[in-house]
């Protein structure tokens, strides 16, 4: 199906708004009126900018507080009504959304209310347009849209039909099966828009926090079949009024919503997409860094070993099991100081996850980087991250390491108690616009699971962290967002480790010179007051920095290293099915890393 | 009354927090359990620094679901406590907050819950400690504070006392009066928060939104004083829950918070502040800027006549009737480029408006700048703005123009259509975090009322701005905050000039070559559409970029200069009661400054 985009969704002048749009490929896009009044363009030049970009006007909107008013107001309103069709003519759209109105001088009268919009709709076919009439949640006397459809209905005329909107459906609560009964031709248009579950004033929900599909709590899917089946072909728009939306770049937004109206589409069988490839494992996570020697020192301290180099690049390998991690001292250190660049995926079909990613929009990076590199599939995640779908040591396909030459060292001996052996997770901190974007693309791109959303209190601001995992959890991300733009050091990045004894690689972490984040001890009297120990159990997480949960499944100890420009490391040790984090630990984490510097 | 707040209201570590209490003059703290758990210090030295501080520990809070519950859990449940009651010990304080239980495992069981709680409060005992119970509004069984009161009285017991939480109480729109019934020597606390009137999730606006009273909708006075009857003596500490304030500097939100329970208590009596002197008029702005030529220019082309020069500063002093502005260029101008830094209000008694300013915490400036300057009364605003309180030309104070000399200059023809004759507002961006703050310091402070919120769409982001206005109009504040920190010129402040005929102001503006700020023809085409005009008029307003709109009352009409620095000016006519300031034209404006390089 067509899709189209209400220029409120995008921030920005409207100028700026049709570039995003286009560039994002929608075909088209609804004009928001105050974006038309603030513009310098004349209805036109917006029409001929539309045009140049390859996008239709697919409608104009709102017309507010038309209907069910006396005589002599609604003159007034028709009045009102003609400037606007004239203006409608300029731009060159034959639709117009009309929504229910919430004036106190409307009355309670649908037989009128049906009369004058058959009134306006008489004068709408003289200049070509359609009126689209809506339920606003809100609406003074009509605020469902099967009474909105009633007096659609009831007024008869061809120039008038309906508009929905999925969040005026469904913030009501109302069944949206009932769609299905009206004509698919007397739908004129559909708006989408999803929101967070929130038991809130439902306008100041409308206009503040709605989001695009996927990125809340609606059945948006569900709405959009039964649209569908009642026989509705005009475009999928998405109308969207979100504060956080409105300070965003519009580019980006752009194609976040797109994304959504691709992935909402396959999910209904309307478009057909490459399938997910779900990654099976964490192959490695590439630091950058200018100077490799306070990672190499921490690395080596945690048990890693470097094994082998680029053929060609200055970057490391350092490994320890399924752990593998990637030095990279060369001017790919885009990012100020030592940061996590790049994270390789390990694939059952790297092909086919580049492109799934590709078809939803995510940047594609060259597969070879030099003539003689494997040739290696990769991605930009929204906040820069780039996402290689790769394959470690399986014949049948290319091998990254095959880039790599094996560097002589010394074996450690064999199985060491405490030893990491694998990456238990990655937490990502995503630029302050973008966590839900970052979770729609992890989810629908990767084919990764969404946990729940938790908010975590660090001394200086709330921040919201959520993970995605594949489903045996060999995979997991978590992505944070702190509450505001901040240059705060220690919302860094990091990179968790698993082992299945922390206590032993805290150890050895420590013998080997690493320096292990101190916690309070305020806090180890509290685990006391909390859970009973073993004995000496309690006193040997105190001295190492061990921080304890437990949830209904089982039991997490976990403890950090110091930071390194931007990036720290944690050790994991997870029993009996433990799926979170942490987060109840992490407010004590944070403030234990706001009273150190990093290094640098 | 003493005057406490818990740690959770203000952000950074536990040390950051202590030392912005006793700054701002609190007497006492509630320490929050997490603020303790995350601090490097032991309780000793929580303790110690409390004393040196100034600081009782008026409360340990929170302990959590405790009572109701089986036999084995509540075991485990005591265990805990006797922990926490030993941590007090160390603390040296002697009450601790339990909130009313959310626990699955409770049981609805009155009886059973004051039974528990009898018994927690024996074990307190032994530890010198009693226990304040208080019903979270969100309580699995137990939501409201008669009922909370009717378990502690069925308890029994000296150590067992209620709590009582405004936000609690009044966010479940239960009736305080009852409080009245409660013996006061049974509140062994009372925890104040205010919050913005949301139809929300309770438990979500409980940990977001509060905020210090009097910058909410809650009746906090009307509850304060039946607590007061009821014989209460205990502290008035304010506990509350704010995204914003997590962020925020902690020694201005220590301020004000104290400032919020100073004016709270004086509202019904508890203290005796000096009254307020209301503002009569705004007797000067006071602009600085690096470069005087481009804001004289503008001041100039407005009409306005450089009249004096003070005696020992790069002062110059603009005028036109009633209307005064100073442009200073010394090197007072702290703020980058051109920028408003002062304000002088015509005060009926300086001297007693600046020991009000002062008893409610603001910063006071020194009276004499330079020897043979005459006395002015000055304090700062939460934004930095210093705020003079100032007659002009009133023979019993002293005369701020006294330290001016006249400067020959060519009258202008007398009564001229359109001239400019005092400052109808000013508009003052706030920096992101001190809104509220804002509103309360010039409604307490000053004595001014607050008027209407509005949310102003700008194309890159939503702002908020809400204007504080003595009653007769004769001094009117904008006050604006951005949804984030933002380096955007175009939040720039303004000074809006009376006139009582616009169009003859802009033409003569425009004829002695200042530049108006042209607005778009689309804005035109809807204001033909909405209003109809006498014939030309709106041709005049289009040709020189007049914005208009009315309410109930009457009529605006106004527009704008081009921006200096961070400074532009605006022309506005007011008609018929008219009692806004155009909000509904700021996104037009917004867009058309975006659209615009400022002068520098």
């Amino acid at each position: 199906m067509r899709t189209s985009i209400a220029t409120v969704s995008l921030s920005g002048s409207l100028t700026e708004k049709l570039t995003a749009a286009s560039r994002a490929g929608f075909d088209g896009v609804e004009i928001f009126e105050n974006d038309l009044l603030a513009s310098p363009l004349t209805p036109e030049e917006i029409r001929a900018r539309c045009a140049d970009l390859g996008l239709t006007i697919d409608l104009y909107q709102p017309m507010r507080d038309i209907e069910a008013v006396p005589e002599d107001e609604f003159a007034r309103n028709l009045r009102r009504a003609r400037h606007k069709f004239e203006l409608m003519r300029r731009l060159g759209t034959d639709a117009v959304l009309v929504c229910s109105t919430v004036s106190p001088l409307a009355l309670d009268d649908d037989a009128l209310a049906a009369a004058q919009l058959g009134r306006l709709a008489d004068l709408a076919q003289d200049f070509g347009v359609r009126v689209a009439y809506e339920a606003l949640a809100w609406g003074r006397h009509v605020s469902t849209y099967d009474h909105a459809w009633s007096i659609v209905e009831a007024a008869g005329h061809p120039a008038l039909g309906t508009c929905l909107d999925s969040f005026h459906i469904l913030s009501r609560g109302s069944d949206p099966k009932g769609i299905e009964d009206i004509p698919g031709e007397k739908i004129f248009f559909l708006q989408l828009a999803d929101a967070p579950l929130l038991a809130m004033d439902v306008l100041q929900w409308s206009r503040h926090y709605r989001c695009f599909p996927g990125q809340g709590g609606f059945d948006i899917a569900g709405l959009l079949q039964h649209v569908v089946r009642a026989g509705y072909d005009g475009p999928l728009s998405l109308e969207v009024f979100n504060d956080v939306f409105r300070q965003a770049e519009a580019g980006t937004t752009a194609v976040d919503a797109r994304r959504s109206l691709l992935v909402l589409q396959e999910s209904i069988g309307l478009a057909s997409l490459p399938g997910p490839v779900v990654p099976t494992g964490i192959a490695f996570a590439e630091l950058v860094t200018p100077d490799a020697e306070p990672v190499a020192a921490i690395l080596g301290a945690l048990g890693l070993a470097r094994t082998a180099r680029h053929r060609s690049k200055p970057v490391d390998l350092w490994e320890r099991g399924e752990a593998r991690i990637l030095v990279n001292t060369g001017p790919a250190a885009r990012r100020d100081g030592t940061g996590l660049a790049a994270v390789g995926l390990e694939s059952p079909d790297p092909e086919g996850a580049a492109r799934r990613a590709e078809a939803l929009l995510a940047p594609v990076l060259p597969r070879r980087r030099a003539p003689e590199d494997a040739p290696l599939d990769a991605v930009a995640a929204p906040d820069g991250t780039e996402l290689f779908f790769c394959a470690t040591d399986r014949p049948e396909l290319p091998n990254w390491r095959a880039d790599f030459e094996t560097i002589e060292y010394v074996e450690t001996a064999g199985d060491v108690a405490g030893a990491v052996d694998r990456i238990d997770h990655l937490a990502l901190t995503q630029p302050w616009h973008h966590f839900d974007e970052a979770a729609l693309f992890h989810r629908s791109v990767l084919g990764l699971h969404g946990q729940e959303s938790v908010d975590v209190a660090d001394p200086y601001g709330l921040f919201r962290s959520r993970a995605v995992t594949n489903s045996g959890g060999s995979v997991r991300i978590a992505l944070a967002v702190g509450p505001a733009p901040t240059e705060d050091e220690t919302r860094a990045q990091h990179i968790a480790l698993a082992t299945d004894d922390v206590v032993a690689a805290a150890r050895r972490f420590r013998a080997a010179g690493g320096g292990l984040l101190p916690m309070p001890a305020n806090y180890y009297d509290d685990l006391a007051a909390r859970y009973e120990f073993t004995e000496g159990e309690l006193a040997t997480y105190r001295e190492l920095g061990i921080l304890y949960d437990r949830d209904a499944q089982g039991e997490f100890r976990h403890c950090y290293t110091r930071t390194v420009g931007r990036v720290f490391f944690e050790l994991v040790q997870r029993d009996g099915g433990y799926q979170g984090y942490g987060a109840q630990n992490a407010p004590v984490r944070l403030a234990a890393q706001h009273g150190q510097r990093p290094l640098r």
